[in-house]
């Protein structure tokens, strides 16, 4: 088994040469991967067996650990979309002649190497790979211990396609170590890796916020609003809460909690709590709600603050636009959060002040997503303002330098 | 005094005021405070007379800590000079329609709130104060312990012409806990700031690296090199070599380390030493160094990964493009280095592979600033690859955020 120290020093080793590689190389790379996906299916899914039989965890979780040659599939066209993406690096940013004549380039160039821990979904591990390598990064990888046999074989099918094609696929490192201090350990590769990315629960996100000395972009913790404004139209309002919050529920962009302006919460607190109720989705809500509706539950204190991932929302009547900013600035996390309104004064100060990477005015907060954004792909979403905000496709896993020629120009 | 926590509080709760401000206020606020400063200079003079008295330490750091109307009025110009530069807030940086007709585009944001902890020279207080205004964010200075009489006055002249002036001067924070565990404190207040900027010594980095929770960017460690490749024409080699040694030892821009090509070190070696030691510049070097000048010391290998601000280098033979290029890789701070060539083919390679913010053909590292890169002011210069890299002005004190409008779109 490869230690953490030892996949980090290969990822770093090999830095170099996937950073100067091609676009036709890299391009060569995903499809060799994408066919052998394909072709040795069926000894990723023997893996995965092994996996689902050893996990002790609910059905929900194993069936997010599944992998099948419908999913397998799935995964090898993510790779060949990449395919059609084009590589961000060695893109001029800037080009000047300063006052001495020296010429200044800013050149965008690999991050170098990326990490990322992330939990048990092992189709991550596959687009994990494939937008590192289309960004010339190398890449460490820290699966969940469920996941590890599954891991395991996509990363042995895909470097064994790579090496096939003719390339070293040592910029791919797999840590084996399942274990806490070995993540604790990856957190701490400052010298070898450039940047870790944690993709999972809060636990795992805050974990790396306290332990890393590699600089980390904090991705997924979602607790959404959607807020009607007084101008706001129920029939537009309700389709897009009832799409925030239940399209799909497990996921960051959904919706967690609903904000309804005063002087329509008569009439649109009744709507809103039937439509959820038909969808099955348990409502806490202020005492300013729970005196128009009697049936409500009492929201706590910490239920403003919860992102549940689940048919459960918290509901609060605002007395307008500004009491709403500062209550999804205080109690959300930066995510998505949308305005359900007619009034345009309203809008742009919403959009203004709501200090979240994606802030929307009468649509749903569940676009918040690379494909959607039209980034092609994402390795997570970035709820920090530090390097990337939102959707992180490959422009995102880049970095820059500059460059400067001259002719023997010194300072004075 | 104000407490740690309570000084990041009052900056979070400032950061939306100023994040709104309009450009026009904005360089009210500078204006106004570049005025006071100049009219007050004897009260800050004063109370930096405290803190020079109190000051134990060196000759050269009570230089550096000093300050008189000369250098209150330098300060006062750099703040002017802001004026002049135009504020990044605001910018859309992509705009487009999405397939379902929503309207997004990622725009220009202040960071929020900007910490800044920084060793003695007061000057960096109203840097600091400076570019954190014009790019709209909030800041939280944490000086040393030195200068804190200074800095107090400091800000207390500004924050009273921004008052002055109509405007609430309450997004400048200065932490006046002068002790250890007030700086750990303050790298660990994620949820008030945004971004810590350490600015200092190796130590103080390293502090801020394992203690921080909130998302730094390392500046200033500068091991740089000057490699002088086979071609290389050493009537520019040495001016370049001297200017980026000893132009200005304790700067993090300058050179600390030669590496020379062994095709040309016969001829090359003895011209840099004579030229070196005419500036006094002690010289450690490698074994083959030696045998061509059997007087030079012998290099350790702590000496190559050494940052001397000093008059001292390292120097080393190297067998090529190749080896500078690992030596530098491997022992440099990925801050600046230069080749010295006349072939393309060399510096194309050396521009490529080198890891660095900035590297240089044929001209001093000493360029990489922000005055000089054309940026107008900087912050520092960051040394690692996630958000900014190279000196840092207002552009890379912003984040983005995403603007989506639509007329009700869901997610199918």
């Amino acid at each position: 088994m490869v230690g953490v120290l030892e996949a980090c020093r290969r990822a770093k080793m090999s830095a170099a040469a996937i950073a100067l590689a091609g676009e036709e190389d890299m391009n060569k790379m995903l499809a060799a991967s994408a066919k052998a996906l394909r072709e040795r299916a069926a000894e990723i899914i023997a893996e995965n067996k092994r996996d689902i039989a050893a996990c002790t965890r609910g059905a929900q979780f194993v069936d997010r650990l599944r992998l099948d040659e419908k999913r397998i599939d799935d995964i090898a066209v993510g790779l060949e979309k990449l395919i059609s993406l084009h590589c961000p690096v060695g893109e001029v940013l800037e080009e000047r002649t300063l006052y001495n004549g020296l010429r200044l380039r800013r050149v965008r160039v690999p991050m170098g190497v990326i990490g990322i821990i992330y939990e048990s979904r092992p189709n991550v591990t596959a687009d994990a790979i494939g937008l590192a390598l289309k960004s010339g990064n190398a890449v460490v990888l820290r699966g969940s211990k469920d996941a590890l046999c599954s891991n395991r074989a996509m990363c042995a099918v895909i470097k064994g396609a790579i090496r096939e094609a003719g390339y070293d696929p040592e910029f791919i490192q797999l840590i084996e170590d399942p274990t806490h201090e070995g993540a604790t350990q990856f957190l701490k590769m400052k010298g070898y890796v450039d940047v870790i990315i944690p993709r999972g629960g809060a636990g795992l996100i805050r974990n790396a916020v306290e332990n890393a000395t590699v600089p980390i972009i904090e991705t997924g913790t979602g607790n959404c609003h959607v807020y009607i404004e007084k101008t706001g139209d129920l029939d537009k309002a309700i389709p897009i809460l009832i799409n925030a919050k239940t399209q799909r529920t497990s996921v960051c962009n959904a919706c967690e909690s609903l904000l309804i302006d005063e002087a329509i919460a008569p009439a649109a607190l009744p709507r809103c709590v039937a439509a959820l109720r038909e969808k099955g989705v348990e409502i806490v809500a202020c005492p300013k709600c729970r005196k128009i509706d009697a049936s409500l539950s009492e929201a706590t204190e910490e239920d403003y603050g919860t992102e549940y991932l689940d048919l459960k929302i918290s509901v609060k009547i605002v007395g307008g636009v500004q009491e709403a900013i500062d209550h999804i600035n205080r109690y959300g996390t930066h995510h998505s959060d949308a305005i359900i309104t007619a009034d345009p004064a309203a809008a742009q100060k919403f959009l203004n002040e709501v200090d979240s990477a994606a802030v929307y005015v009468n649509a749903s907060t569940r676009f918040t997503d690379g494909f959607q954004f039209g980034l092609g792909a994402e390795m997570g979403i970035s709820t920090q303002k530090l390097h990337a905000r939102g959707p992180m496709g490959l422009r995102e896993l880049t970095s820059y330098k500059y460059l400067v020629e001259g002719e023997g120009q010194v300072r004075g």
